[in-house]
């Protein structure tokens, strides 16, 4: 690279840098970026599913503790997760991107390696974006477009009295990492890896969560916000109670030791820690025993049952102490 | 209103202030605002129009001279504006707001009154968004999904020689109001309304976009960045040369006015001004006979022709002068 900040090459020199390898799957695209508006083709008698994430630094990222290749990786995984979220597969990706004039082009360039990585995983395209310029930090919006077959779309609304609550992977791990990350000296504890890398590369539960789509699952959320924010929002949404078991939350080993360094819970950082990006969701006991022959491509956990409305949600302790779980989370206002 | 900063009432709190009236086309939305994505169902054999732009405060904006309502219209206009150029019909947005928690919640609500009143306006759904905390000034991404039948699809690249070239509307109007926004005494001057109206409040060329398309036009481009910097990417998509006559460019008597008070030529707005949000096309002689008949719902001029590859974009002015007009024009890097 012979320039060395962005506004030498501009908006339509940045287009020429990163409109590489962002097709990955040809079949559903007519024009990518370069036009007004990309034009895809939409998969007959399927529906379509929209969403959007806006990160911005210093509030979602901190250029002290991600690389720019990691935060684009974010930036779209966390957009795949909506999708998966709502049974469907991903299939495009607008991204806008505010960014000072005086950055360099590389900044850019390996931030879309990052995009591209993860869009590769998942054949996802980036279809487009807008580049401008901000006397601020950098801020990155993403929008996706997913599709989902009209049978097999889980919303929040949907759980039933004396189904089962399950959740896939391992909770907690990014709130753990990001507190490694912000301590700074992540790289002399052995356990740190899996935590940081669960806070600044999540890996989108896509697979799954189609699959849960499949099995029937009656309702399904993306765990962004904490499990205590998510699983309230499915019992809001859904008008029941839900009881969940305290020792049955999925908690890594590695979790519990950078819970010890900080002297906090390791069920603090998975009911309140956030942006783990895993699943929960709620399902008939009959599906549920039948999901146990599906690779999902992840472990599933059951940690708690669907209860009869106006039951509240409530965390049962391994001494069988029921205490209310409020929705107190990671994602205030943020 | 009982609250006086966004984060007293969070993200849900204003979630619950935003989400009436967000849909008006409901035949083609199943979900909207409040799962992980929004649900919607394409229409059968259509292409679909992906797009989006992001205004960054003090770079696209000056809250002190646009109101929240305004800036909401022109949010949304500007995305329109693309699918107009492709001859789509506009579905579908997603919002996506980074603001200062200190800011009052009527700064959300008034600007989502200015996005409903254009949704209203071209029967667009609010299906979705996100609204974030940021340190610095406003932030707004709007993505938005439009669709077109394959056969009326127009590109940047479709332009022949021999064709005409057109606009819609007067040019100019918006640089005008920009200049006079800018010396803040535009209320003294009874021709600055239009002009600044055509600047805070675009009205996109949806309507006259479709018909475009319909019509036969074979290269079309919304006039975001000048007119200069517009056609010249027509030339380079179609590889044509294209001559525009000076004298032909649709300027209005109020930009007349506003040029004189700054000392600059009219054509000088037109050319180079940008965000205009008319459209400028190509198209076969014979069409552009035929299209006179047709009820744009906005007057279209003559301004030029397609001629062959190689002899670049010129401009000829009123005494028969040619010169280069090169695509110098309002965003580089903007």
């Amino acid at each position: 690279m012979t320039t060395h900040k962005i506004e030498e090459i501009g908006e339509f020199g940045l287009i020429d840098l990163i409109k590489q390898d962002t097709i990955q799957n040809p079949g559903c695209v007519i024009t990518g970026i370069g036009d007004d508006a990309a034009v895809v083709l939409p998969a007959p008698r399927q529906l379509q599913l929209l969403t959007t994430d806006m990160l911005v630094e210093s509030v979602h990222f901190d250029l002290r503790t991600t690389t720019p290749w990691q935060l684009g990786y974010k930036a779209i995984a966390v957009n795949l997760s909506d999708i998966a979220a709502m049974g469907g597969t991903p299939r495009h990706v607008l991204v806008s991107l505010a960014i000072n004039k005086q950055v360099s082009p590389d900044f850019v360039v390996n931030l879309y390696e990052g995009m591209k990585e993860i869009c590769r995983e998942f054949s996802v395209n980036i279809v487009g974006g807008d580049t401008v310029a901000t006397p601020g930090g950098v801020v990155i919006n993403v929008a996706a477009m997913g599709e989902v077959e009209p049978g097999n779309i889980v919303r929040r609304s949907g759980a039933n009295p004396g189904e089962i609550v399950a959740v896939t992977g391992k909770l907690g791990n990014s709130g753990g990492g990001l507190d490694l990350l912000l301590a700074g000296d992540w790289e002399d504890h052995d356990f740190a890896w899996p935590l940081v890398t669960a806070h600044l590369t999540p890996r989108p539960q896509v697979k799954a969560g189609k699959l849960l789509g499949l099995a029937g699952a009656s309702s399904l959320n993306d765990i962004s916000d904490g499990l205590a924010s998510e699983i309230n929002e499915i019992a809001a949404a859904s008008q029941v109670g839900i009881r969940l078991f305290a020792g049955q939350i999925p908690l890594s080993d590695e979790l519990r030791a950078a819970a010890a360094l900080f002297h906090k819970t390791p069920l603090d950082y998975a009911l309140y820690g956030g942006e783990d990006y895993q699943l929960v969701f709620t399902m008939e006991k009959s599906k549920w025993r039948e999901l146990q022959a599906t690779d999902l491509g992840v472990a599933v956990t059951l940690i708690g049952e669907v209860t009869k409305p106006h039951t509240g949600v409530v965390l049962i302790n391994e001494t069988g102490e029921e205490q209310p779980l409020a929705a107190r989370g990671y994602n205030h206002f943020r």
